[in-house]
């Protein structure tokens, strides 16, 4: 192909594709990046079996303000099931939840979120889970924004999912966030299947009911999948190093290197929140989504910051509606 | 499509396919499986999306006698590093290794195993371990045949892979053995990417040594994926549930009964080691492989079962060589 050619079709493909990204240098650097690994002739090329894509879930496809989405469900179960559980009112976690002390709950972080999910959706099947989850997405609403929460994916990185797509890469969910509650909904959203979906899971355990097996939801933690947990979880899921890795927080510092730390060509990104009118604007010292240590390093070894603010034309889906 | 255009496609197909089976109940219950959820116009139809197919490795795609490959793989490993451990001598199942003590190994079981294995590759990246399983693959031979392992891998199941896929299934791996040693080989042999291959696995540690990321192998079980553990697995890994399963042990039957207890055409298939002169004849008193329940659970339910003796033209992959 001529160079005037390659061109000329790389151009149509920038016009399709990422229509909600500003011509900026986060774009540019992710169209050179594909470009470079599609191009069969040249030594940048990595073939498609190879072409493995991994994202963080909260603050990187989906908002995670004023709390992770997971954690405002379970405090809706928590809530109901108060009554029947007693002890909570003195215990951590709980107690915050019950008292609406946010500050605690915040603190408590993601392990806090999978005790208060574990506790609260312990003993039931996986199926009865999935039911739950399913049903609460279809009438729960964004405390700000007044829509369901599948509402608040970010646009510009669905386009970006369906762009890796098209050239090849299976994209893949690494998240804190919990598996079951992740893929319930996630193939609806961001086109990915349950089996490309990781994240943190608690123990199940197989048993037949009355000859029916099922899977049974246990109160214990099996795998925390955040910061170091990231690239083992990677490993065990997928066993292949990713050549592309995008997250916004420091819990994604160790995919990001571990993804940058693999021969070839590597593209690792990071949102930045910048937007408080549009979204929210926060860094280096919120209690959720924290990114600080993994926005020096993406300075200092040069990956791909984009800023939401300047870069992104909308930023959720329904802006499109 | 007429009756007699899908006829004929069905004949081609047949005769291309499955050609290491002789013609009989096995077969024709795979094929009208097939035929039946690949119908786009009938009643029985499944979309690819749902065309999960699950298989047991050991005793069920290639041979697992005298003993698990793996645990001879890692009796080996012992010996060589038997003078640096010496309290090996006196712990079990080093013991056994060491003195030669098949029956005592026999009986530590798969937990035995990934014990030996464990010890006597940890403390080294994940990285280290996939050269060494490698270089044991290329140069180690099979006691009574005499050729390399992957050489015992089941012709006829090789084709039911394919068969599979060509017709729009997406086929896993389900295995009481290290996910780490399998993945190594299994996409040469089976044509099975590593993200598609599920087994036992010790617990991982993300580190950074002189700058470079790592994940150390530590001496500690994660997940033994065999019996009731391989339903929880597939849940954890695919999130779905399997259509297709194929086993050959009773270590198989909870993934089998999994399987039988979803809606719509299932298939469950279990391997009969029938076949003393070609391959082994064993089942319900074997040490390795025991098949017992699953076999009366297989009779009562109108499982498949495939008689290797009567049912398979040749064994083994070499053979057409």
């Amino acid at each position: 192909m001529t160079r005037g050619k390659r061109f000329c079709i790389l151009f149509i493909i920038m016009a399709i594709h990422l229509q909600s990204w500003n011509e900026c240098p986060a774009k540019k650097s992710i169209l050179d990046f594909v470009a470079d690994v599609t191009d069969e002739g040249s030594q940048t090329f990595v073939s498609p079996h190879d072409r493995i894509a991994v994202f963080d879930n909260d603050g990187t496809l989906w908002a995670e303000k004023p709390a992770y989405f997971q954690l405002l469900f379970a405090l809706e179960r928590v809530k109901a099931l108060a009554p029947e559980n007693p002890g909570w009112k003195t215990k951590q976690p709980f107690k915050a939840v019950l008292e609406g002390d946010m500050k605690s709950l915040a603190a408590a972080g993601d392990r806090g979120i999978i005790e208060l999910v574990m506790e609260s959706t312990s003993g039931m099947t996986t199926d009865e889970f999935s039911k739950i989850v399913s049903d609460w997405m279809t009438q729960a609403k964004h405390p700000r924004f007044h829509r369901p929460y599948t509402d608040l994916a970010y646009q510009p990185m669905l386009e970006l999912l369906d762009y890796l797509r098209m050239n090849g890469f299976k994209t893949y969910i690494v998240s804190g966030g919990g598996i079951e509650f992740m893929r319930v909904w996630m193939e609806g959203v961001y086109g990915i299947p349950p089996e490309q979906v990781i994240g943190s899971s608690i123990i199940t355990r197989f048993e037949i009911r009355d000859n029916t097996p099922v899977l049974l939801r246990q109160p214990m933690l099996d795998f925390h999948d955040d910061k170091a947990g990231k690239p083992v979880a990677i490993n065990k899921f997928i066993g292949r190093r990713p050549i592309f890795a995008f997250g916004n927080s420091d819990g994604d510092l160790q995919m990001l290197q571990w993804t940058a730390s693999g021969k070839g060509q590597r593209f690792m990104g990071i949102i930045h929140h910048t937007d408080a009118e549009r979204e929210w604007d926060y860094d280096r010292y919120s209690m959720v989504g924290r990114l600080d240590k993994a926005l020096d390093e993406a300075n200092s070894r040069g990956w791909t910051i984009v800023d939401m603010k300047k870069d992104w034309k909308r930023i959720f889906v329904f802006e499109l509606r």
